[in-house]
């Protein structure tokens, strides 16, 4: 069979970011999103990533030859396991995504005052870690206070001076809120911030919150979800419609190109990690629909 | 003037324990608390305790010399400054103390599940960050639930993996509690410890203490308090009763003699820190106190 639009394969690398520390890098450049600013950036052990392309045979100075260019793709799919619990809990063996979650990052830095943690009485305190406690808690209630899919997190807690008889006088963490509406996880920043303030009051304390790393949510093209589902119940599969918790490749993709992502199960929604595992029939339902849909949206596409 | 009692001051080594990690290192050594075994023990450098003794012309084969026998001194007199705010808010210029308090202190570790803090529904976390923030919250509300001037802190936060985007699969804090009263101590710990299960049970995480360093409470010796009461009121300075929540050299002196301890005021508390302050008449004040004090214990005491 021939396809009236050409194909290309591609594997994008270092979507998970763990070398120069940028997430979806390969497919960032692609997209235009990182310039030639990063042929300087060094990894852990010094080395730019000039030096690495050097090593692998490229030129550094082609890098603006990998961009691809704004509206050159009829279509891009992307096949993946769902990283969450919902289509293996569901028994559901085709997630149709609908977009790529808005991720907003925010440091929050707490300011109490270190003192003796003996002989400083219980109401002169100014702790850190307590209000940063009450936050952690804060930032859970107000993203379950929504109707939704959402999620929240805290990953991180640093806390100084840091030992077991002196009242913590700084803590810093990390507030990170997904959800498909840019618009949510605005409101519920605006409502933990609000929250952080009353503990602040509670607290004695003084925090600062900086915006870090606020991606903005990518949509899949609707024509493209619509092939998925005719593709998966063409061949008698289940879908359901759902966003991508995770960060993909395609949401830089969705910056140039119409977009679609096809999820198969993750078996307990887990990902990262050893225990990764999609059955060989999930994965092959899944290479099933991407044929099926790649062969859809070559009849129903211009030109 | 000469006193029927001969008089010895000293002045302890290594009360803050930063050399070594042990305070009160000479009067442990002095009370018998610290045997021959710390001779082998290593600084941060990698220089043995007993190395440390020969670089200050000391032979460490004498250290039980520096013993001092049960019940060889008729009585024991420390002056310090209070390192709390009670005398300097009071504008009390001695403190009686009453003993040095109970230090309980537990190692709590948080056994959740780490996972993608996107990917993952906010109902299937088990999140050891937000179980340990309900933990060191609880802690406070024990301490403020009973009466009395008992103090508890949570200095230290170290959680697992540590990433933004990574739900907290493990946190590990101490907890520290103290009060004159020792059964006060157990009393509160057995609250924290409910309240840390009901934690627990609320967040699917599993949490684990274990003691590490329990300090009963020394209590100063009723006929050394009355003394310096009386002396304080001989020189007409008004003086209070109160605990130490600080460790104390006299807390080790307290195993092997008759013990009391002088407090004078410190500016705002503070203690530890470059902003330490005690005035000059807050300090004359404690000597005076001191001095008449050893006077009358001189008269009081037999032989």
């Amino acid at each position: 069979m021939k396809t009236r639009h050409p194909l290309e394969v591609v594997i994008w690398t270092n979507e998970e970011g763990n070398h120069f520390g940028i997430g979806t890098l390969g497919s960032g450049i692609a997209a235009g999103l990182i310039g030639p600013e990063i042929l300087e950036r060094k990894d852990d052990e010094g080395v730019t990533f000039a030096n690495w392309l050097r090593r692998y045979g490229q030129d550094p100075a082609k890098l603006a030859d990998a961009r691809i260019r704004k509206d050159a793709l009829a279509a891009s799919l992307e096949l993946h396991i769902e990283q969450g619990p919902n289509l293996y809990e569901k028994r559901i063996p085709i997630g149709v995504v609908q977009g790529i979650v808005a991720v907003g990052r925010w440091d929050c830095v707490v300011s109490g005052s270190a003192n003796h943690a003996g002989t400083t009485p219980m109401n002169r305190r100014h702790n850190a870690l307590t209000a940063a406690s009450k936050d952690v808690l804060a930032v859970r209630e107000v993203v379950l206070s929504e109707t939704g899919t959402q999620v929240g997190n805290v990953g991180v807690m640093k806390v100084e001076p840091g030992a077991p008889n002196v009242i913590p006088g700084r803590a810093e963490f990390p507030v990170e809120l997904r959800d498909l509406d840019d618009a949510k996880v605005i409101r519920m920043w605006e409502h933990v911030s609000e929250r952080i303030q009353q503990a602040d009051k509670e607290e004695g304390v003084n925090t600062h919150c900086q915006s870090t790393d606020n991606v903005k949510s990518a949509g899949a093209t609707p024509a493209i979800q619509a092939a998925i589902r005719d593709s998966a119940k063409s061949v008698g599969l289940a879908s359901v419609d759902l966003p991508s918790f995770a960060g993909q490749d395609s949401q830089n993709i969705a910056k140039i190109a119409p977009m679609g992502m096809i999820f198969i199960p993750s078996k307990d929604g887990i990902s990262h990690s050893p225990n990764e595992y999609s059955s060989p029939d999930d994965i092959a339902n899944g290479a099933e629909v991407l044929y099926r849909t790649v062969l859809l949206l070559d009849q129903r596409l211009n030109p």
